[in-house]
């Protein structure tokens, strides 16, 4: 599991940061990518990388401001022409189904995959299968823009067979009914109790990706206990005004954020062009006074997410 | 007068050539830029440029396949983000106004400049003023697309000054006349012939710009006695029946087009990323063999127009 970005600035594409995108690598976990938002240029940012766009399952869009979706029709496109053939999914906000529509329909782009736009509505559940659940909570946006918490399910700890076969006992269906942490009896009366013969389950990872947004209660609870929180950073800690008029964080508000959400690491990202070259180490110093374990992405940055 | 390509790939973005635009460069003539076709990314090719986005105050979109409109929406907004005030119209066929009407509302984003879009309805004249006029005209595309002839006026000649005053004529309403062009008869009887005191007026420039093409009757007529003929090649001559199956041109079908109008010069783009490094050489010999005064576009190249 990996965090690659594919766009980190704010606003209109500058020569150092594209706009907005980031990928969820989950190749291992489900041979899938899952990207969050796709500003213009994501698929050009793509050809740089070992992404391969058929290998997209979903998009979830935190909102509508055009840094972050014009990219999107152009990327569906590509996906079909490179041979994409399995479904995709979009989530967005209301709006997002109109955009995808009309973009696909006047440029006669017929996709040659099931695709599927969810609009969201208020905060909940918006995915969950066996694997990973992904829950959505609207943030403090000048327009609609959600925050996305994705939890990963924890893998059951593996049958300790070597422990079941010190007592004596053979595999058969009863193998199974421990592992499920069932209790069983023996036919000579002996009970066996599930999880004294099942290993530690491996714990799932969690990660927190924001859109564009304040400060905000909601985007601290979809970030509680996270292994990565991803937070916008528009602004320098000085910039508090300018942050709050056009609804965006500071680096500190961002800190602020993953410390009391008990986050494990913050990675800074949607960073305002103004900013440049020696005034990261600042910007990221800023943060790490009070959230000691932040990093800030740039363009093509991957970042691991260790179990 | 330039031609500067910002994009000259087709379908879909390569590493080396990025989905259509070219920019038709009138600084000197008008203080203006006037931008055919707008794929994915175009202002990102521009931040690679010294063109501002302020400066244009036209947009010519051929057809509306995605590789030529993708990145229509977020330069409309960068160009009002950086400052650009001054009124701008898009030109395109019908489709067009939905897909930015949509694009801008879905986005929220409000331009600051007067944005007009006008639906191109057939063939015909679709500008003039004192300086230039367009022509467009329907090509031979799968969907409605077409060419564009930029046709420059003629800058009238200089009135003759020296050789009115060694005929002792002295400056005053008289001249203007003259250099109208009109006939004048002086008091003493004397009948003076605008024509013999204007020097030759300086040819207007004829710049024709096709969208995507079979070979067409269309094309040619628009392209005649052009200064520069900037047509599409998708194909190699092997591939002829590709290109008529997909409803492009080959370099061979460009040439021709270029050789029946009599254009001066022709110009290659909209090249398939099949054709990679040292096809570009094969391609453009397989247009000269044709017509000799060819070449071939690529990204960032800068084409002067000379009178
Ligand atoms: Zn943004
Ligand atoms: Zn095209």
């Amino acid at each position: 599991m990996e965090v690659l970005f594919l766009g980190t600035g704010a606003g209109v594409p500058s020569k150092g940061r594209n706009v907005t995108a980031a990928a969820l690598q989950l190749l291992e976990e489900r041979g899938a990518v899952w990207l969050f938002d796709c500003g213009e240029a994501t698929q050009h940012q793509i050809l740089h990388t070992s992404l391969r766009p058929r290998r997209i399952e979903k998009i979830f869009i935190t909102h509508l401001h055009g840094d972050h979706i014009f990219g999107l029709p152009g990327l569906l496109g590509s996906r079909s022409f490179q041979g994409g053939d399995t479904p995709l999914t979009v989530y967005g906000p209301k709006g997002i189904r109109a955009f995808v529509e009309v973009s696909l329909a006047v440029s006669t782009t017929h996709v040659k995959y099931p695709l599927h736009v969810v609009e969201i509505e208020g905060d909940g559940r918006i995915f969950e299968d066996g694997q990973f659940s992904v829950e959505a909570a609207r943030l403090a946006h000048g327009i609609e823009s959600y925050g996305y918490r994705i939890v990963e399910k924890d893998i059951p700890g593996p049958l300790l067979v070597e422990k079941l076969q010190e007592r004596g006992i053979r595999p058969g269906p009863l193998f199974k009914k421990l592992k499920n942490g069932e209790t069983v009896t023996l036919e000579d009366g002996t009970v066996l109790h599930g999880h004294e013969f099942v290993g530690p389950p491996q714990k799932g990872r969690i990660v927190t990706i924001l859109g564009d947004t304040r400060y905000c209660e909601a985007g601290v609870r979809l970030a509680q206990n996270a292994d990565v929180l991803v937070h916008e950073a528009t602004f320098a800690a000085e910039d508090a005004q300018q942050a709050h008029d056009y609804y965006h964080s500071t680096t500190k508000q961002a800190a602020q954020a993953a410390q009391l959400a008990d986050a494990k690491r913050l990675i800074l990202t949607h960073i305002s062009s103004r900013y440049q070259g020696e005034d990261f180490e600042r910007l990221l110093q800023e943060a790490r006074e009070v959230f000691a374990n932040t990093e800030m992405a740039f363009d093509f940055k991957k970042f691991a997410i260790e179990r």
